[in-house]
């Protein structure tokens, strides 16, 4: 085995829209596991929406990455070297220190993944795994949606979006809507995806596109993207509507705060709901999410697509790339083997 | 008895800031009660802000008044004739049909109203009535304040304000915080009703006057006034903070949408939950609440303040500087014996 590997360090914070220039690929010793840890080869690794935020100095849903250290970030992979009991060598593994040729992590914090068949490994970073959990958690919990809600979900075509999409058909939506940035993406919501209604909001103003696809109004609307969308929906949330705020992609690379929505006045008449979330003050929800996507996925009624981006030195690409909406699905980044 | 009786009908729907011109004090006959009707005099009503929307087309909060007819609203009055069983003549009871000398009312439209003492009629108008319940909801069911909890109201001198304030003291706050319109007022809040701390909204932005007030942050934010203040609260708002959204005075009679909050990204990242509320969806709560703020006021822990005007012929004016924040505490028209 080689005695080096190779990282990616944050070499500067971005003002704005980031570039391949914030970002060092790094070559560096392999360590070895200390008593109670293990040595990982990662195989794939995640890129996410929140990481834009890692980028910034300060907390924001996570903590910020440091200035010329190693990144991190949900990755899967196989134990090399284990001084560690409770996790053999070649256990398959999640853990958190992504944006590596190979980790050595403390036991503690991985999570043995078990052979599921017909399941890829990269699917829990996706279907399976944070994005997963944040779809359910913020469509049932937050939203709590039940049967015959019709719900709305801005950047339906991504990680979390394509699936906040689905649970609602597979529990009973009455209609579900979404938007997405291409054409393709609209076809594959609709077309593959079950979804009632789709429209590209580039086509023109959120609120008009919304109007269309849902003309009766919605009752649970799922953010991901915020700025004119958050507004527009809060326009067709019928009386006692519930909004879950995930996430504002489109203002993570802008420098002055985004207009906010002009019809918070709604928000007292038609007695509204929004609520922001992070996933991990949900994971609470862990085994009865996984038991029913698990389910889903065996019985072929549930998509999960990825979109995979190969080598470690194309990681950042496919990170940029996600900010602008390039995937469809989970984007994942195959490192080795 | 005079056969006459003079009411307040809508003359015409404003567009921006409502004027005398818009409402007209009209004679008309005094109808007899129907079978199961009652006839009350009126002694007092209300003017709140809710009826602002009323005067819109269409409805808002509850319908909207009709051009020519006869406006309604919360009303104390004495039963002069009945032909309800239920309810005798003599009796004191509260009703919806205000804005009029006397009111020919369905009795399963009233509430007959206990003798308390030491409790004036009126008070079923603000701390015992719709005003009082609708900072209950609002602070316990919405914003679900717990003890500990550091709270800040907007408008905190008017009919709800006051009352919020003084229930997160007596529950327990770890503080109150309020602002209100003028230097009087905001003396009064600290002097009088308990608050922590207080500001004048004028003495600069918001933002700015609640960190001075509120170093710490708050937990909790029950909104009167929208915009600005609604802005700062949300960038004051602890991890898992709640705002209950009760009303936005200061966009009830502009012209066009007000700017919206331009840091909802915090409500994802702070987790935060922003609800609307009427206080109609809310009446299962009038037990407890009228249980335990009877019993603070015959304890005198609770203040309870009214601005009374006198007589049928000012109602206008009352409403009209009940909107531009004339009154501390709750305004009430006195409008016979």
């Amino acid at each position: 085995m080689s005695t080096t590997t190779r990282e990616w360090h944050l070499a500067a914070r971005p003002h704005g829209e980031p570039t391949p220039a914030d970002f060092r690929l790094v070559e560096t010793e392999l360590a070895d596991p200390a008593d109670g840890q293990v040595l990982v080869r990662t195989t794939a690794m995640s890129v996410d929406p929140y990481m834009r935020g890692r980028m910034n100095a300060g907390r924001s849903y996570a903590a910020a990455w440091e200035l010329g250290e190693p990144m991190q970030g949900g990755a899967v992979g196989e134990v090399l070297q284990s001084r560690s009991d409770r996790v053999p060598v070649g256990s398959r593994v999640l853990h958190g220190l992504g944006w590596r040729e190979h980790a050595v992590v403390d036991a503690s914090q991985v999570v043995v993944l078990p052979e599921l068949e017909g399941i890829p490994l990269t699917y829990h970073l996706g279907v399976l795994g944070m994005p997963g959990l944040t779809a359910w958690a913020g469509l049932f919990r937050l939203a709590e949606f039940h049967e015959g809600d019709a719900v709305f979900v801005s950047g339906a075509a991504g990680a979390v979006g394509s699936l906040v999409g689905q649970f609602a058909r597979l529990r009973g939506a009455s209609a579900v809507v979404g938007s997405a940035g291409t054409p393709e993406k609209v076809r594959w919501l609709t077309e593959e995806l079950g979804f009632t209604a789709a429209f590209d909001y580039h086509d023109g103003p959120v609120r008009t596109s919304l109007a269309a696809a849902a003309p009766d109004g919605i009752d649970v609307f799922f953010d991901n993207v915020g700025g004119e969308h958050l507004e527009a929906a809060i326009g067709a949330l019928r009386l006692h509507g519930r909004a879950a705020l995930c996430g504002a992609i489109s203002g993570y690379n802008t420098t002055e705060a985004p207009p906010g929505p002009r019809n918070m006045m709604l928000v007292v008449g038609q007695q509204l709901s929004l609520r922001g979330f992070i996933v991990g003050s949900h994971t609470d929800l862990r085994p009865e999410f996984q038991e029913a996507v698990a389910g889903w996925l065996r019985s072929g009624e549930l998509v999960a697509r990825e979109t995979v981006v190969e080598g470690l030195d194309h990681a950042v690409t496919a990170f940029l790339d996600m900010l602008r909406g390039a995937n469809t699905g989970k984007m994942v980044v195959r490192v080795g083997g």
